[in-house]
């Protein structure tokens, strides 16, 4: 690890990494304060809430880039439906190339944190909350309610894109997801004259 | 715990709650043993393998449940579009009246189970292709890459639901997640001459 980094940075950058690769139950301190290189004494020093300080700086930091993704996807160049597609498309390819073993640290947090662990969980709800706001604003749907489903469907295909894509060491699962998300959107915004009495139905 | 069920499989039961509470890593030999009421010697006399065996045996019981819910949903009764939505608003009541707190055990130990334990990811690969080929033989797709692709979009979903609705202590991301899947669905199988020659080309 980069020695241009404070002792502070090291020690967020490589939980956001154990984070990713094993959850929050695999990110142990002392590894991290091994892994970081960083002094014994410094984690107390500069996360004296502990752990906890630790992991939610660390999902705040990691979960701040998917808001951005969503911006530079969806800035209105072209339709949100190509849009969407090209971003899973782009996290397939970014999954591979990057070794297909990290996964989202907000994912695997949400799933192996104590359910006494109010703080923490609280972190990962106010991370994916964020990143569906963000997304929706940015969706061709008539009604926010409808922005908003779409959006927590598209969040919920991306998180559940990880763990599959975790077990098979493939980034596919995203291409497949994006397809499929990106297919409904178009279906939802064909003018309803042209739209079958059953799936206006279904809406 | 029942002291009706043998040692074993009080391990097994133990094992399996504990990854869908907190995965792989969260948990620890030693408290599957006292939450068990095993005694302590019997851990490695019925699981000479260890923890590997352990959460391996756990896994496959767990993941054997998904294909027989795919074959219960999707029996041909109605619409695969409209049975994959009872199927995810299903999920979502469950997911709520058991307590809000318990996600998917192969889902959980995918996103924290170490690049270096081939076994267990190995397990979860399994668990996971299984699911989707008896997902993918029952939908309404004209071609069997199509139905592996939709089939995948599926069980991505269901496991990112799962991610959030623990984030959330909510069962709606399952149902968010059902209603595009579905409609997904719905507009794949609309007679080609009803479509617009965009979303054609999206496909």
């Amino acid at each position: 690890m980069s020695t241009e980094l404070s002792p502070r940075e090291r020690l967020l950058l490589t939980t956001e990494t154990m984070l990713r690769e094993s959850g929050m139950a695999g990110t142990g301190i002392k590894e991290v304060v091994a892994r970081s290189g960083s002094p014994i004494g410094s984690l107390y020093h500069y996360f004296p809430g502990g752990k906890t300080q630790l992991v939610v700086e660390a999902l705040g930091r990691h979960a701040e880039r998917f808001p951005r993704l969503a911006e530079r996807f969806l800035d209105g160049s072209k339709s949100a439906a190509t849009a969407l597609r090209a971003w899973f498309d782009t996290a397939a390819d970014e999954f591979e190339s990057r070794g297909a073993d990290k996964g989202c640290a907000v994912g695997a947090v949400s799933l192996d944190v104590r359910a006494t662990d109010h703080e923490i969980r609280r972190a990962c709800e106010v991370a994916f909350d964020d990143w569906i706001s963000t997304i929706a604003d940015r969706l061709p749907l008539r009604t926010e309610r409808d922005r908003r489903s779409f959006a927590t469907a598209t969040v919920a295909a991306f998180e559940g894109a990880f763990v599959l894509a975790r077990a098979t060491k493939s980034g596919e699962p995203f291409r497949h997801a994006g397809r499929w998300l990106s297919l409904a959107l178009v279906a939802q915004t064909t003018p309803k004259s042209e739209r079958k009495p059953t799936s206006r139905k279904r809406r």
